[in-house]
């Protein structure tokens, strides 16, 4: 089954909007078994929308179209579909009266522009909306052809996809359906080339599935993916290779799919019982504010400190003064105090530390920006590395935060 | 001056990249008066490509193609082009010396596939890209009609972009040239409506430059749009506007374009030649990170505690645990002790304070979640503030870093 895509909005096209929509529809879309065959976004022009749709139903005769559903005069979406395809616009009565519902509920009298939203072509298919007020439209003409209109607001469009538009395309292929599905297997703290040594030797056994390797700050992703097969077939190729996969990258896996670092470590605390203080010089915070962006983080993380100032060093976390002054702020001796520094402080008996240099100014011949000290402590037992991390400030931040969670995963790993 | 913009790359259809070239080449375009009339994205397929570039010139006569110029099989851009163009493929010496260059700098043979990026449609204009192997590509045949293809790295993309393509459209539009573009005032800490009430009035002396509310969790940025005028007309008219919204917003802007919350911060703190600690709780490092995400900071910034559990603010911090008994760790009492604690700790005459229930759990019907109490301290000023803010866990700790550092500013514009 192929379809397009078209994107409504001259802010799309001025590039004050970035398109999310037409990802989270690719990717939906080739899941449940819908292969975009070009996508296309156009101003809020009567004629080009016209034009667009046209063109693309006859190259695939199906199109979702998102945007310009709104009430106001630049949402013109609907008129021109209902005209192409030869509806006229009648008022929905159970919509309107849906409409009427949620301003009420909001205590807010409705404007009379938004009762042009309860209009819909002729026979259309109501796809209702719970959060927003213009719903998704789904016109058939009697060839077959489809239009399915969503709204352009990501997280109603995905909310009308998931539920409304997807399960009716999966329906429309009946047994014959085929999906391109994916999965990734997330490792950090090893190079691509490195990587693909343990990997190279199951692609083979992966075929017909193919392997990407996707570079990041946050490690190398390996993504898996499953093209044109039957969903059952696809989902079981699919975790058969990622099985494989995550034995080959052993150790240097952290998880699959979505799986976040730092919820990664903090389950690992949580199984062992531990409880986690971080001291972060050059990261600022960032190590923190991601343990803490887990739901639920309390119950294992008592606190941070971001150290930026050296009298803080030595004032918080009790790095001896002869030790920054003898080794300097970015070193093996500082991190390692800063580590024991921490999980006095917070009375934990595990730590995360960093220390380094983000840049852009601060750097040496002998420690360049990029220089980081990371060290992780559970009990009393202290890793410290060394890295020297490419790219802006930004970039040797994030990548020094991933590192030090990933330390202390594989130090929490041997125990 | 219109055109089209074509993205290339199955991996584009399928989501698993999200085009934000697209929205980098319609700002960069519009500014330099080429309006992008439509944009399209193929995959990696000859007949695809050949298709819509086809079309595109059709319509337009100029297209701006990106991706598909790497040196592996699915890099099919040039070859197509070249082909509906009726240009043979020739081997430019000058550009294979420079790849064999970068080559022998990074200390590795030249794969002989890489070769095939030195070949170039015969008499077109190669434009050089320092910062990949892949050129861009100008091909203009006796019509007048262009193909401009550009690398789909980003990096590789904006460096052409900016350095060669824009100066060449610039140049082709001659002084009949008229541009769309834009500047921001950004304000925070006040209601889209209150807003309104204040720019309201001054709308019509705007015109026909035109006025967007975009609201969003670090506050209400009001856009204002330049159509179609010439670029000196157009850059007086927007800067008299931003001049006039400056004066309407009045307390609540805090900078204008790209302006961030935490370098107008910094800026205040340093004129003032203060000093500044932090104290968090649920937004658990995100002020502190967001203040060291600014280069330079350490001349200002002296530390920050993430006091996620209670006994880190008694222990840390000093806040008395009567006061956590007597009012808990989510009030005015509470916050106000943090702010003067993290003066304290940090030796700092200015500090910021917040503790709050950024859910999903911990609400109370007393304290819902998205309760958040404030603080900011200069000398021996505090303001501390309640807010309810709306959105998930991450919205209310976004939300409260801001509003935390509005606090403080709104505080040191007062002294």
């Amino acid at each position: 089954m192929k379809l397009e895509v078209l994107t409504i909005g001259t802010e799309l096209l001025l590039g004050y909007t970035v398109d999310t929509n037409a990802a989270e529809l690719g990717r939906a879309l080739a899941a449940a078994g819908a292969e975009v065959a070009r996508r296309a976004t156009v101003p809020d022009r009567p004629d080009a929308i016209r034009t667009a749709v046209v063109e693309a139903l006859d190259r695939t005769g199906f199109v979702i179209a998102t945007g310009g559903l709104g009430p106001t005069r630049d949402d013109l979406t609907k008129t021109v579909v209902a005209d192409l395809m030869k509806r006229r616009l009648v008022l929905d009565e159970e919509l309107l009266a849906g409409i009427e519902a949620r301003f009420k509920r909001m205590g807010r009298p409705m404007p009379a522009i938004n009762r042009t939203q309860a209009e819909v072509p002729e026979g259309a298919t109501v796809l209702p909306n719970p959060r927003g007020t213009a719903p998704g439209l789904w016109v058939e003409d009697a060839r077959g052809r489809v239009v399915v209109l969503l709204p352009g607001v990501p997280r109603e469009m995905r909310g009308l996809l998931v539920e409304q538009v997807l399960p009716r395309i999966v329906e429309r292929q009946g047994a014959a359906r085929r999906v391109v599905s994916s999965r990734t297997v997330r490792t950090t703290g090893v190079s691509e080339s490195a990587l693909a040594e343990r990997v190279g030797p199951i692609e083979p056994d992966i075929a017909p599935l193919t392997l990407a390797y996707l570079p990041s700050v946050d490690g190398v992703d390996l993504r898996v993916t499953a093209w044109d097969l039957d969903p059952t077939d696809a989902e079981a190729r699919l975790a058969g290779a990622v099985e494989r996969l995550v034995t080959a990258v052993g150790e240097h896996g952290y998880g699959v799919d979505d799986a976040d670092l730092a919820a990664v470590v903090l389950d690992a605390l949580r199984r062992g019982r531990h409880r986690l203080g971080v001291a972060e010089s050059c990261t600022g915070g960032m190590i923190a504010e991601r343990v803490t962006n887990i739901p639920g983080a309390s119950d294992t993380f008592i606190g941070g400190v971001v150290a930026y100032a050296d009298v803080i060093k030595t004032a918080a976390l009790k790095v001896p003064l002869e030790t920054l002054e003898a080794y300097g702020a970015v070193s093996e001796e500082t991190v390692r105090a800063m580590a024991e520094g921490a999980q006095r402080l917070f009375s934990a008996d595990s730590s995360i530390a960093v220390t380094g240099i983000a840049g852009p100014g601060g750097g040496t011949p002998e420690k360049p920006v990029g220089t980081v000290w990371l060290a992780a402590r559970v009990h009393t037992t202290t890793r410290a590395i060394k890295r020297v991390l490419p790219g802006d400030r930004d970039d040797v931040r994030r990548r020094a935060a991933q590192a030090s969670l990933d330390l202390l995963r594989r130090l929490l790993a041997e125990a």
